[in-house]
Protein backbone atom coordinates (compact mmCIF):
# COMPACT_ATOMS: atom_id res chain seq x y z
CA UNK A 1 0.00 0.00 0.00
CA UNK A 2 1.42 3.41 -1.20
CA UNK A 3 -0.63 5.65 1.01
CA UNK A 4 0.76 6.02 4.68
CA UNK A 5 -1.95 5.72 7.73
CA UNK A 6 -1.08 8.32 9.78
CA UNK A 7 -2.81 11.03 7.91
CA UNK A 8 -5.61 8.84 8.03
CA UNK A 9 -5.69 8.36 11.35
CA UNK A 10 -5.32 12.35 11.55
CA UNK A 11 -8.07 12.38 9.41
CA UNK A 12 -10.08 10.11 11.81
CA UNK A 13 -9.37 11.75 15.23
CA UNK A 14 -10.54 15.36 12.73
CA UNK A 15 -13.69 13.31 12.63
CA UNK A 16 -14.79 13.16 16.08
CA UNK A 17 -13.63 9.76 16.65
CA UNK A 18 -12.04 8.98 20.23
CA UNK A 19 -9.53 6.12 19.01
CA UNK A 20 -9.26 4.25 15.93
CA UNK A 21 -8.22 0.59 15.56
CA UNK A 22 -5.11 0.00 13.73
CA UNK A 23 -6.69 -2.49 10.83
CA UNK A 24 -9.49 0.34 10.97
CA UNK A 25 -7.01 2.70 9.56
CA UNK A 26 -5.85 0.20 7.46
CA UNK A 27 -9.02 -0.97 5.95
CA UNK A 28 -9.61 2.83 5.06
CA UNK A 29 -6.32 3.10 2.90
CA UNK A 30 -7.39 -0.03 1.19
CA UNK A 31 -10.56 1.45 0.04
CA UNK A 32 -9.42 4.80 -1.02
CA UNK A 33 -5.93 3.45 -2.57
CA UNK A 34 -8.37 1.20 -4.95
CA UNK A 35 -10.45 4.44 -5.56
CA UNK A 36 -7.77 6.57 -6.27
CA UNK A 37 -6.25 3.93 -9.00
CA UNK A 38 -9.52 3.54 -10.60
CA UNK A 39 -9.37 7.63 -10.99
CA UNK A 40 -6.08 7.51 -12.05
CA UNK A 41 -5.85 5.42 -14.40
CA UNK A 42 -9.15 7.12 -15.87
CA UNK A 43 -6.69 10.43 -16.15
CA UNK A 44 -4.13 8.83 -17.41
CA UNK A 45 -5.77 8.06 -20.49
CA UNK A 46 -7.80 11.32 -20.80
CA UNK A 47 -4.12 12.93 -20.85
CA UNK A 48 -3.23 10.79 -23.56
CA UNK A 49 -6.54 11.12 -25.38
CA UNK A 50 -5.49 15.05 -25.62
CA UNK A 51 -1.71 13.98 -26.75
CA UNK A 52 -0.25 14.48 -23.67
CA UNK A 53 2.40 13.10 -21.41
CA UNK A 54 1.59 15.06 -18.23
CA UNK A 55 -1.66 14.34 -16.40
CA UNK A 56 -3.22 17.66 -15.38
CA UNK A 57 -5.21 18.73 -12.94
CA UNK A 58 -8.44 19.06 -15.42
CA UNK A 59 -7.66 15.36 -16.35
CA UNK A 60 -8.42 14.34 -12.53
CA UNK A 61 -11.10 16.45 -12.32
CA UNK A 62 -12.93 15.00 -15.62
CA UNK A 63 -12.07 11.62 -14.38
CA UNK A 64 -13.62 12.07 -10.83
CA UNK A 65 -16.83 12.87 -12.59
CA UNK A 66 -16.99 10.15 -14.58
CA UNK A 67 -16.85 7.38 -11.05
CA UNK B 1 -4.93 19.32 3.62
CA UNK B 2 -3.96 15.87 6.08
CA UNK B 3 -2.93 13.68 2.71
CA UNK B 4 0.27 13.84 1.80
CA UNK B 5 0.85 13.97 -2.20
CA UNK B 6 3.94 12.10 -2.41
CA UNK B 7 2.37 8.53 -1.71
CA UNK B 8 -0.58 9.64 -4.39
CA UNK B 9 2.09 11.04 -7.28
CA UNK B 10 3.71 7.05 -6.55
CA UNK B 11 0.47 5.85 -7.52
CA UNK B 12 0.20 8.19 -10.73
CA UNK B 13 3.70 6.67 -11.75
CA UNK B 14 1.80 3.33 -10.75
CA UNK B 15 -0.63 4.12 -12.93
CA UNK B 16 1.46 4.71 -15.75
CA UNK B 17 1.73 8.44 -16.44
CA UNK B 18 4.55 9.58 -17.55
CA UNK B 19 4.24 12.77 -15.41
CA UNK B 20 2.04 14.80 -13.32
CA UNK B 21 2.06 18.03 -12.72
CA UNK B 22 1.53 19.48 -9.16
CA UNK B 23 -2.15 20.68 -8.96
CA UNK B 24 -3.18 17.35 -10.33
CA UNK B 25 -1.82 15.69 -7.24
CA UNK B 26 -3.08 18.38 -5.07
CA UNK B 27 -7.01 17.59 -6.87
CA UNK B 28 -6.63 14.06 -6.23
CA UNK B 29 -5.97 14.41 -2.69
CA UNK B 30 -8.63 16.89 -2.24
CA UNK B 31 -11.14 14.50 -3.46
CA UNK B 32 -9.77 12.11 -1.71
CA UNK B 33 -9.79 13.96 1.50
CA UNK B 34 -13.29 14.72 0.64
CA UNK B 35 -14.86 11.29 0.63
CA UNK B 36 -12.46 10.29 3.37
CA UNK B 37 -14.39 12.72 5.64
CA UNK B 38 -17.86 11.17 4.47
CA UNK B 39 -16.51 7.66 5.39
CA UNK B 40 -15.19 8.76 8.76
CA UNK B 41 -17.98 10.22 9.69
CA UNK B 42 -20.40 7.93 8.98
CA UNK B 43 -17.88 5.33 10.38
CA UNK B 44 -17.58 7.07 13.96
CA UNK B 45 -21.42 7.14 14.65
CA UNK B 46 -21.81 3.34 13.54
CA UNK B 47 -18.55 2.75 16.38
CA UNK B 48 -21.10 5.19 18.50
CA UNK B 49 -24.09 3.51 17.84
CA UNK B 50 -22.46 0.19 18.82
CA UNK B 51 -21.59 1.79 22.11
CA UNK B 52 -17.77 2.29 21.49
CA UNK B 53 -15.04 4.69 21.32
CA UNK B 54 -12.78 2.87 19.37
CA UNK B 55 -13.80 3.23 15.23
CA UNK B 56 -12.95 -0.59 14.10
CA UNK B 57 -12.69 -1.88 10.83
CA UNK B 58 -15.70 -3.14 10.43
CA UNK B 59 -17.18 0.43 11.19
CA UNK B 60 -15.01 1.57 7.71
CA UNK B 61 -16.33 -1.61 5.89
CA UNK B 62 -19.99 -0.89 6.66
CA UNK B 63 -19.71 3.26 6.10
CA UNK B 64 -17.94 2.50 3.09
CA UNK B 65 -20.69 -0.23 1.91
CA UNK B 66 -23.26 3.48 2.63
CA UNK B 67 -21.65 5.52 0.31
Amino acid sequence: MEITLQPLRRMLKNAGAKRVSDKAAEELGLVLEERSMKILDEARKLSEHGGRRTVMKRDIKQAVKHQ
